[in-house]
């Protein structure tokens, strides 16, 4: 890589991220919107439950009339009628009067409260026995009480959970207007690199990247489309960029680890229409290599050869990337989540004036969380593979001490 | 439900759960295995990356030749040709001699290190000035770091992450051997239950269970099987349940809310050939009258009737099940991933002798984080829909207080 132009520190990399535009929006059935993300509110057009139900076995009866009941002393009741599970009932509750009801069913006009079958006794057969008063309301869900029509129950940006889904179900809609998902064109690059399916000569190497970057958008709901391997020559990277750049919603170009490939790599992005340099460095280890760029709206992305190197920098940043083309919202607690609090086993070291991400090993001492650094050449997959994280040492920092408290990022 | 006669402390479920064997194995290509769960250990069959390669730019030697090296006193090598990337070097580095190296590339024989290309200099076509020393192996990965023939590189029970296909592709891994996906049979119960797309008559609700379990399911790798809605009529019920049995590993059956169906979901499970139950009642709030049983090798479920109930019993207690059936090893460290920490908003009151799993909602304050219960009745989506998750009450504590700190179980 000719020197680096534009190397940017890891805030100013985010907000470039945040200046790309979300993906446009599609209606997906709700059997496959888990984990998508809303593209619009999401407004109730219905009162839900839509009827006052009941939350109790018991009986459906005016509270007043169980007023001052007690064990001793308790209420007596004429028991007209069943409501049914199911049903709209066609009786009306009135003075003195009870109507039995299960859980979840409509309460029967007349009635505004519900009385536990287990402070009940029936005296005979039409005769009810209540120990126990209710006030109003009591053991019932008001036809409102879940969603009013009109009221936003999911916002805009936000990406839907298990019961996100079952909520809509509810209020009846089996569709919903989401993001599209990001589809990510992967290139591998480098003439030493051969598909995983053969047998490398001396010299070359499976392509490992293909499958990391695949599975980290597959684990973030994006689309990952294999381009294939590019050989170090520039007809070739800028004939399948192109036709990436056709295909997917943004680029990644894993470096072939030749120091040639990074050159062509920028010479080849710079003769793409509607191009833009973002950022060419980032200060951070391991990963300076990395380009960010565009064309037209869409990213493009030119990770560091070393594999472990690529793989880091996709965890910090290109997850947000994608994250951002699904138009999510920034979680506002995102540097709380998939965390673990964990103090270090031994000393790193770390050159201030770069964010320096060490791969961390959790072992349980003694009830408490420790991490313990795993120092391998970002050449080697395996400490990532042996890793179950990242401790990121701060730019201002010289390095951080054995028996100190870290935040530990959890892959 | 009569009575509970099986009412189980949390612990011991999840002991009961852990009784449970995991499914058997199946092979999946690469593509396909993220978030798969490893049946064997994975054994490397090949060094990695199986020959000597430079980790930088710059010119393959014989350490000793650069001994004492500095700018002022530079070594002068004889540089005798090139490494080309992917190509097994023909040439031997000798006493004296140099040859141009890229990152990645495969040493020749005779180098033991490489020189970065930043501390060199060509005074001629042949003569390379070094103004640096380098140690044996420095800039270099040898054959077998990343992984040697015959070690260990994934164990059983492991679920894959991205990087770890990389790593599987490295050493030649197309597909991998793993447990089967569980296959979950859902249920809902209730003649007061219709489908989503229906619009439901008054004293109807739409099937929210079957939104929420299966999306649930797929969130761990599960496969949902939606087998329908089922009326609280033992013979529907009977069939519904062996059908499912036949075609999925586990069968959840979400309780209509109504009383009937609890006792009748009991007597179905009863008729079932070697039927055992196991939990009749867990010891938590809410979510007791929740069943786990198991009908030969299976396990048959029955959740309670509440929606919030039900989910909150389904994230307890499902997901480990899930889990287990996937054969996935007990994460160590499961007690603190997916929490983070918070201070409470507002006491909780809790009756000791249960655990109490409280919906709460994060909120930040001066960099803080607060957890803002939710206290709304277990009928209701909605509170579950504004939870961030869960702030668990422990059996043996009457509540807890505003501002002490908690740990919540994020969904």
């Amino acid at each position: 890589m000719k020197g680096f132009f534009n190397v940017k520190k890891p805030w100013e990399v985010f907000d470039i991220i945040d200046g790309f535009a979300p993906l446009g929006e599609e209606e997906v059935l709700l059997e496959s919107a888990l984990g998508r993300v809303l593209s619009r509110d999401v407004v109730s057009l219905q009162d839900l439950p839509g009827f006052t139900r009941s939350t109790m076995d018991g009986y459906a009866v005016r509270a007043k009339d169980t007023f001052g009941a007690t064990e001793s002393m308790p209420a007596l009741l004429e028991l007209v009628g069943e409501v049914y599970m199911g049903d709209a009932p066609d009786i009306t509750v009135k003075k003195g009067e009870a109507v039995k009801i299960h859980t979840g069913g409509m309460l029967p006009d007349g009635a505004d409260s519900v009385v536990m079958l287990e402070y009940c006794n029936m005296l005979d057969e039409t005769t009810l026995e209540v120990q126990r008063s209710v006030a109003p309301l009591d053991n019932v869900i008001l036809a409102d009480d879940d969603y009013k029509k009109g009221q936003c129950i999911l916002k805009k940006g936000h990406r839907l959970r298990p019961q996100d889904l079952g909520a809509l179900a509810g209020i009846g809609l089996v569709s919903v207007t989401v993001h599209k998902r990001p589809m990510v064109a992967i290139i591998s690059t480098g003439n030493e690199v051969v598909p995983a399916d053969q047998t490398p000569l001396p010299g070359q190497v499976r392509d490992m990247n293909r499958y990391n970057f695949s599975a980290l958008c597959e684990s973030c709901g994006a689309v990952p489309l294999h381009m294939g391997i590019c050989r170090d020559n520039f007809d070739a990277l800028q004939n399948m960029v192109t036709d990436a750049l056709d295909r997917a919603d943004t680029v990644w170009i894993s470096g072939g680890s030749s120091v040639g490939t990074r050159d062509i790599t920028l010479e080849v992005l710079e003769t793409l229409p509607d191009f833009r340099l973002l950022v060419h460095g980032i200060s951070i280890s391991p990963g300076k290599p990395t380009i960010v760029a565009r064309a037209g709206t869409k990213p493009i992305v030119g990770l560091p050869g070393h594999v472990s190197s690529a793989m880091i920098v996709a965890y910090i940043f290109m997850l947000p990337l994608l994250c951002r083309l699904s138009g999510e919202n920034r979680d506002p607690f995102a540097r709380f989540k998939g965390r673990v609090d964990a103090v270090l086993e031994r000393n790193i070291e770390s050159a201030s004036g770069r964010e320096e991400y060490v791969r961390v090993k959790l072992i349980q001492r003694d009830g408490k969380l420790i991490a313990d650094p795993i120092f391998g050449k970002s050449g080697l997959i395996s400490p990532l593979v042996d890793a179950d994280g990242l401790v990121c040492v701060d730019m201002n920092t010289e390095g951080l001490y054995e028996g100190q408290q870290v935040k530990v990022i959890l892959f």
